[in-house]
């Protein structure tokens, strides 16, 4: 059997004069690319240039709706109904659809950013308010979110293909949530091991939880965090093991 | 000949709490709807609400995308580029668009608002721009604005159809711009007249100036001012008047 | 012994173009007015006017500072941390404070808006945090905040000057908390009862909760709903009965 | 006779995860700072950041306050009112005010940022407001703007103390004006030539113009741009001469 999983960035996170992450370089590198729409970051002429980098060099695109906070970044949450849920995640979406749409692409996925992705993991009618903007955005994009979330269970639900995201830096649980950060054990920062855990998440379906356990966990898609400085030379070793491993690298097939 | 004639009207210009606008009466009336789309009104759930409800009643649907201004509601000329002018119809299109999908709708038109809408009047490369961004969007839209204005130059040159816009209330000078509001002579504020020089610009394509002359104007949608308290009042005159005359009332048609 | 009672009134409630509230009305009744500074409501020139108008008719200002959420009214509770609360309390109290000194008055209190004052009432960290930037930037400014809460708490510890709000068309739990609106009894619509809590408040520092107990509860100021219909009525039968109970009605006193 | 100069650099122009400029560094060659006020750049957390840092290293705090346009850096022009710029400059002022006195400061100028500080040059009734706004906050405060600019002549018609700026690696014009970017001549790219101007100028009060003629020009502060990589090296050189010149560096005198 042969094993693929796919490597995804958020992108585009600028805004206006200001600058942030290292988009051309990690393009290289990963296989599909979550750009900002506008609320979190990413003014239209960022989101134009984003969406044309990442075309030519031929990464699958995806929006990343946030709630509407550009001064903390979108990681702030937020007590919002979920017919607003649905409003602002079917509006930046095609925002950033149109983008892609102009410069000859098409959208390929979508996945909801920092603490709407949290929110979205444990609350079941937000969830479904996200996944049903999805789909009746277009009922053929995939819904990305993390491994075991409510997000996910709500884009099955509606018939909506799904990756799910593990991340290689993070410890888990028993119940297949991330370790909180304030705990010990939350961030795998031994890059070995964190190699070692992905191969093993893609390979056997299993994690160690913080506790000692195996759990299974499905693994379509990787995170790599592409705000933090040592992404580039960490996305290289992960592809490195991979590729030793027989693992292919690609973006997730689209229905 | 049967003449044929679309009445447009401004909506979805409320936001969050904050309501504005008659126009759940208006869309019995109006054939054209032009919906805010958040950059100077116009919240996400006000958008839906506002899609279903033109959608409900068959009214045309356009984009109404402005400058981002919501404290001075779109009505302040601001130094963009044509690059930002690009982008920001891009995005606001791409928006609207994707509740009108969702409702099972297609988007009928873009009408810029306000500052935007002026400025594109007269700024062939800003006209240029705009007039790109909807077509890059989707080539059978049609592009409302000024009758005789650089935009519908724009448009036209780029082969979108366009839709020339006349003024009720509105003087006119000799060049077929609006007379500046500073002028006397720049509103029409006698119903009957007003009305009548509609049914002129329809028939004849041509409108009397402030200064006595008879200019050629072209004629496809005349614009109703939802904000003001007589305008559905008005808009019934107007419909009554224009039925007497065998001008038949609808939406311009998509290519 | 004399009673008094200050009677307060969110106001200055518009933005740009939407107008809200009425608040040249009920200027006539009310004692404090609460003013927006621009993040859920408010642009300076409705800053300006609401200083101006309410320094025409002698009453006491207050700043009204909100979680930065235009969209939502300032209504939607947001993971803000006890120091991102200290920015933007003491961002907006010297914003409206401005207004206020340029017209020739003086800021004599801050009540937090919506979500923020519900937040503020129950987590101490953000309480202390809220009237630490209220004594830092004043520390003769009055704290207002709901009865019995933790951010009158935090006031009281830093030596700033409290106001005990509460509401007459509330009902009240066994802690002196709100019944929360989704439980019966969280709303007392009978007037007549409602203006009777208000009186046996004041006088005897007792409210019946909606179990029937009797709790003690501190009055200093009754909350006037301004973007309620039936505000302005309310108020002047309010006014009528504490005029003939003997309570006089007035701003609390700034030291 | 001893000449005096001060430095002043534009500073706390970041915003929430976004960072720029090389504040602390260049707060070791400045003596005065303009603080971005939440309109183009810095959030609460950034002004209280960056106020902190001034007031210990002695440095002059100044409110920089901007046209509302954070997507645009306050860079574009747009057309506001007299009264609307009288009101964002008075919020602006008031916010960033609150900062400096929580932490035991003192606000020292106002100089009005990018597209406001060019239309507030040029634009007399726009100047007279932002001036206005400035006394009636505090007429105590320096107003710095363009040496020979409107902002300066509707300052001192108000009785401000005011502090004219030049550009040491700008042209200028014979009227005293800047060169237009677009024309040859409008950058002095060489370090020496543009020190040697400055030291004219504070020591002769004349320039020379593109053209070639002098033109008398007061010199009360020179721009460093803080968002330029050699902006530290040129300021330390141009401290270099102009200590060597026997020229003191401080901040311009309060009233």
């Amino acid at each position: 059997m042969i094993h693929t999983i796919d490597l995804n960035c958020d992108m585009g996170e600028s805004f206006g004069t200001w600058q942030l992450g290292h988009d051309d370089a990690l393009l290289d590198l990963v296989t599909s690319a979550n750009i900002a729409c506008g609320f979190h970051a990413g003014d239209p002429a960022t989101m134009e240039r984003t969406v044309k980098a990442a075309l030519a060099k031929g990464v699958a695109i995806g929006a990343h709706p946030s709630l509407p906070d550009l001064q903390g970044f979108g990681r702030r949450a937020m007590a919002i109904s979920p017919s607003e849920a649905y409003g602002l995640v079917l509006y930046q979406v095609g925002a950033l659809s149109a983008f892609v749409h102009a410069s000859g692409g098409r959208l390929h996925h979508v996945k909801p950013h920092g603490a709407l992705y949290n929110m979205a993991a444990q609350d079941a009618p937000l969830a479904e308010a996200i996944a049903r903007a999805v789909r009746d955005f277009d009922a053929d994009l995939i819904l990305m979110g993390l491994s075991g979330s409510e997000l996910l269970k709500a884009g099955e639900n509606l018939g909506l293909g799904c990756a799910s995201e593990v991340f290689a830096d993070r410890g888990y649980e028993t119940d297949g949530s991330l370790t909180p950060r304030n705990l010990p054990g939350a961030m795998i920062d031994d890059e070995d091991m964190a190699i070692a855990r992905v191969v093993r998440m893609i390979r056997e379906g299993l994690v160690q939880t913080r506790t000692g356990q195996n759990v299974r966990l499905k693994a379509d898609t990787v995170c790599i965090h592409g705000d933090q400085p040592k992404a580039f030379a960490f996305a290289q070793r992960l592809r490195e093991v991979l590729s030793k491993e027989g693992i292919a690298v690609k973006a997730n097939r689209v229905k």
